[in-house]
């Protein structure tokens, strides 16, 4: 309805994936490959960065793909124009076709623990780490007049919110607001707009937030289930292709996506309707079970806030 | 459901009003003042902080209500730390019990001009002028055991978004991803927390971003109705009597409350099933229509482009 119905292939296609030395990024990066894409991935660390571009060489369909890695901080408008410059190079300076913004972390906390410093590197993780991507890219796909993909990856944290990320949700909240203007203002270049809200990525990413989640989060947790990067990225690229505009992964992703879909653009008006009306009935009652757990841990709230010296 | 059915009465009470120097910001402090609460109004000029002070005192209810001004830059921690150490003076220290954070600007602008610096401050203006108040003002509430209420002022811009509002709408989705953390966290300390999403608002601030608003935006909203500043602090200060999480002020701020509620705290099982079907048929076709402004607008864009240099 909102984009063309012709499958979008990324064969012999320059795609830049962010986040792309680990988790679902490394997942997207390979399944390009794999698909004879020309692949730049970005991160930081250059030691991950390498073993992830052994990984895809892996994959190699032919020895004409372009395949590199970056290593740069891309929470930055210098930092992200840095790395795009470097990865349009080896293109004779053509700028990519499609962004793959997998960049960011999560530190799960309670919010009376924050302050500006902590609040600020949390919202460069969630939401600068892709805003700033997605501005140069745009601005370079409009100066250049490439056709391209943006593709956001946000979370079912961006779809609604516990105790426990008070610093995290705002930032893939602000994705989707981002993504929606965006889509909207893009109709004026036919540059697509995408945004994935994928649930529990059993990651590195994930196992490092698990270690300092609040136990009462972790209580709420208890019972998800979550799903490989490698099935996220097929899910995601499967959406793209598609031509959805919000891209879930799983059944709770779809019923979160449909009951929160206001005027973003839906992906089906039937199967949507069905996903809206388990949504009415079902999250209301989910969510009075999470507040029963998050008042189950008042007592023992009160205690970690009088050893953290928060209360006498 | 999710709070007392006992509706909240302002008389006596120390309620916090940033942004009270204007818009519905003021209105609401006047409302308050009429109330017989104890008001204390937080913006940056000291000059409009002084009429608006002039105007509180026309309704002052009896000679016992404190009512005071204070000039402060909130959008950090340690302007927000400030103004609130300031105001709780005159209350020998003690905490107010309500904060209602309604400071906030939008400049739209296409995302394609915008750069770091821009997108940083408009985030701290959307975002941030509410956030870091809201975080001094749990820290307090906590620390003194003050059974409190948080009041966001997002947007029905923080619901959906359209082009011109790239820097703007990313902070006020991000409010609603803020407050729906802290509803959560918050149930371990009995402190509410509301957020409203009005639409728009007769204010000087709506009349000076027409002033710098795309053409195409200007179009989108040509037939839009909106709501004098008094009409807006009304239904805030009823939906924070009446308990409500999400408080929207007119009939379409209902169709995407209810169209995009998700997990959140609902106002009524019955009506938001109405007006969630009424969003499910009409906010699509609605779309379409934004979408076909927005394109028929691509030739003019192109000649804007090339004006400002940014394509050749």
């Amino acid at each position: 309805m909102f984009f063309s119905s012709k499958k979008w292939d990324p064969r012999g296609r320059h795609c830049f994936v962010t986040g792309g030395s680990s988790g679902a990024g490394l997942a997207l990066a390979v399944l390009l490959v794999k698909r004879g894409a020309h692949v730049s991935i970005v991160a930081r660390n250059e030691e991950r960065l390498q073993a992830a571009l052994a990984e895809l060489e892996k994959h190699r369909q032919s020895g004409e793909q372009i395949i590199k890695s970056y290593s740069f901080a891309i929470n930055s408008e210098a930092g992200s124009t840095a790395a795009l410059q470097a990865a349009s190079e080896p293109h004779g300076g053509r700028c990519p076709d499609a962004f793959f913004l997998c960049a960011g972390t999560s530190r799960p906390s309670f919010w009376i623990e924050q302050n500006e410093a902590l609040m600020r590197s949390d919202l460069d993780a969630s939401y600068g780490a892709q805003a700033f991507t997605a501005l140069v890219a745009s601005k370079e796909m409009v100066k250049q007049g490439v056709k391209g993909k943006l593709v956001f990856v946000s979370s079912v944290l961006g779809y609604f919110s516990i105790v426990g990320y008070s610093t995290y949700s705002p930032g893939k909240f602000a994705l989707r607001g981002l993504a929606e203007s965006l889509q909207s203002e893009f109709l004026l270049y036919d540059i697509d707009v995408h945004i994935a809200f994928p649930g529990t990525i059993y990651s590195p990413g994930y196992e490092a937030e698990n270690k300092v989640k609040p136990k009462v989060t972790l209580k709420i947790e208890e019972t998800d289930s979550g799903s490989t990067p490698e099935y996220v990225a097929e899910c995601i690229l499967k959406g793209v292709q598609k031509g959805r505009f919000h891209i879930t992964v799983d059944f709770i992703g779809n019923v979160f996506r449909a009951s929160t879909a206001g005027s973003s653009p839906r992906n089906s008006y039937i199967t949507d309707l069905f996903y809206a009306l388990v949504g009415y009935v079902a999250l209301p009652i989910w969510r009075n079970s999470v507040d029963s757990t998050v008042r189950a841990h008042r007592q023992e709230h009160q205690e970690y806030l009088k050893q953290k010296g928060i209360i006498g």
